[in-house]
């Protein structure tokens, strides 16, 4: 077939057996969210250009991962590259929002990556944020909220590792690097997962920070005690700051709720636009990695609306890794929602089965029957190849008696029913 | 505010109290498609180019309408303009597919239109199809299902208008028109509901239709009797043809289900890519017109494959057009989906009302509390702003007496209950 009727690279078709998975998933999600007091909310596949590039946004690092076109009138437009931004635009242009707008969003966003295993150029992302309070007792709710989550999906060995970027900052300068390395420090500091101490230290080579400065800020962000002794240790070496007073709220926070965490000083986040909090949800299985993370960005919305400050803190779930794990663990696939498929033996009972399908549908079954003219045994085959688990069989005689027979597709057991018993049985 | 902080022209942000009411149609929509055994499906937002431009799908006439750009490799691109033609594709590359293949989607699509009142250039689509399928029984089925999720939604006052294209273009050439203008006649008479008689005959004489062709033609469409009568008059003037012989069999399955629908031989359906079947639902306020059509297309898949020809039919709903029509219907709007706002009276007693919050939550009821650190009162404004049903009041003495005062927003009533018994309540 001609490229022309392919998906454009990177992107996907889902047929019902992906998606009927894909809609648990997500309806699973929404349920707790909207437990948690998150609403629903959507915002346009593309934005103003500007929008993403602006510095407190996505920023420059990104712009070649961006789908930029222009539309007939000559404005530059991108496709949605994450749902914070959009996000953070809605708040800021609707200032009648009551406080916490508390929302979620599961969409598409796009972006230009290479495509490998995993990894696609259009994908869903799955977000909760809150605007509007500084208080700690929101981060906790979003921490809170996102394992919820995890446990609904059976996530169990999960944890939750979260830092604080001004407290790293803090570091940092303690470390003897010069303020306006700071974010230098931040992106080697982000490659420890992925390459270990060593890593981190030819990365801060590279950037210019050797020697003393170098071994003192790694030794400093290796520190790994329980929170509150990690946080003793900080206050010692650092005096009071900000960083470790939001932690120390935090922490009260979550033993409130009953939620345990990992202080993890080498936690960055990649993303520029953090301003406090950040945390990561970790798998035990270290093949898996990361599967949601997310922290406060107190300065994004206030750019855009150019007036106040309004506070912020969300977390992005991986909800395509989420999906693909749970690829894995379950085993067969269902293809379809019809739970029943009435045969029709012959013609002459046409007008019954749908009269019958059409009771069952008004009574909530999802049911198909015949649209192609089949023999008996081809609309067996048909419901057999799409899993269909009963069939029920309506010929003169079962017309005539009003008792059919309703076969369950995989253990073969066949029973004579009316079709008011039928319809409580499958109910 | 800038006007990159802006949405694009043509495109929506969706709060909260928009889309819950959303939210509300697409799921009675997809309860509707699913019980009559549709399952769901979705397709990239953007497709190669060219798709959309064959003959078969959209063609070049609507092609300024459509948002084309390039990837970083070149590749031509196009934000997906309707969702039947990506719907071709996937069957026409998914030869596996058992068929009938049954699938409804709900997702956004893009036309650079004019916008105006109601018309955005980013909206959804509720589309509802079956490939495999030459049996006019498909075609009754949608129909029949169309009609069912119009009444889940209380759309009472519609009605089915329905034609063939087959006997359409047999009325055409019975009226002298030649075969090469049999597609101008198409389009002068699709305007018939926009500029009645007159102005159908301006269209054909712009076309070079006129005088006795362009007469004969009109007084044929023009007859609207009782379907059977209609169609023996056409098999009187025009002799058999499978045009007829197709309504017949419409008729016939539409009967057995105990659908009445009205045969109107001036029903076009603008697209060019219909072959048989041509459907439409009015409502009898005249106002508002159209609120889905749809019809056969036997020809699109085949193009795509190159192989076999795969017959399909499918009805594309007006769902924009149907959720203004409920807003309109609905007087209040629901803001969100909490039913509880758990207040705690200081915050001694902060770590209780989490944990009832988190109780409520785990018993599946939509819970919030304080993230904000506010007072009694502010917290009651905020519940209020978002028209949260019921608050229940946590301090101390509750805390020790085991028993909270639930309040009914609504009506100010209070009462002393234990945490078992809100739940059961608000259950």
């Amino acid at each position: 077939m001609s490229e022309k009727f392919q998906t454009p690279r990177g992107t996907r078709d889902f047929l019902p057996e992906e998606m009927i998975l894909r809609e648990r998933v997500f309806d699973t999600v929404k349920k707790v969210f909207k437990r948690y007091g998150y609403d629903p909310f959507k915002t346009p596949a593309f934005e103003n250009f500007e929008l993403f590039t602006t510095k407190e946004s996505i920023g420059e690092g990104e712009q070649d991962k961006f789908y930029v076109f222009k539309d007939k009138s000559d404005r530059k437009l991108c496709l949605r590259f994450d749902q914070t931004v959009p996000f953070a635009r809605v708040v800021a242009s609707n200032s009648q929002l009551p406080k916490p707008f508390k929302r979620f969003e599961i969409s598409r966003v796009w972006r230009y990556e290479e495509v490998r295993r995993g990894r696609y150029r259009e994908f869903w992302q799955c977000d909760v944020d809150i605007a509007g309070s500084s208080d700690m007792s929101a981060d906790a709710e979003i921490i809170d909220c996102t394992m919820a989550t995890l446990e609904e999906l059976r996530f169990n060995d999960c944890y939750m590792r979260i830092n604080n970027r001004k407290l790293l900052s803090e570091i940092i300068q303690f470390a003897g690097i010069p303020k306006d390395k700071v974010q230098d420090a931040f992106r080697s500091i982000d490659k420890f997962d992925k390459l270990g101490v060593e890593g981190v230290e030819k990365e801060l080579e590279i950037r210019g920070i050797t020697g003393e400065q170098k071994n003192k800020l790694i030794k400093t962000i290796e520190i790994k005690k329980k929170p509150q002794e990690t946080l003793k240790e900080m206050k010692k070496l650092l005096g009071e700051n900000e960083g470790i007073t939001e932690l120390q709220e935090l922490l009260k926070n979550l033993e409130n709720i009953g939620r345990k965490v990992v202080l993890d000083l080498s936690l960055v986040r990649g993303l520029d636009y953090y301003t406090s909090t950040i945390f990561e949800v970790m798998s035990e299985d270290e093949k898996i990695g990361s599967i949601a993370g997310g922290g406060r960005y107190d300065k994004m919305i206030g750019t855009f609306s150019g007036g106040e400050e309004i506070p912020a803190v969300g977390v992005a779930l991986g909800i395509e890794r989420i999906i693909d794990l749970m690829k894995e663990r379950e085993g067969e696939k269902r293809k379809t929602y019809t739970q029943v498929f009435v045969v029709n033996v012959n013609d002459e009972v046409k007008k019954d089965c749908i009269g019958i399908a059409n009771k069952l549908r008004q009574s909530g079954i999802n049911t198909q029957t015949d649209i192609m003219g089949r023999n008996i045994r081809n609309q067996l085959d048909y419901a057999n190849s799409l899993g269909i688990p009963y069939v029920i069989f309506v010929g003169p005689k079962e017309v005539k008696s009003e008792k059919y027979k309703l076969k369950d597709m995989k253990s073969g057991k066949e029973i004579q029913l009316t079709l008011e018993e039928i319809i409580n049985q499958l109910s």
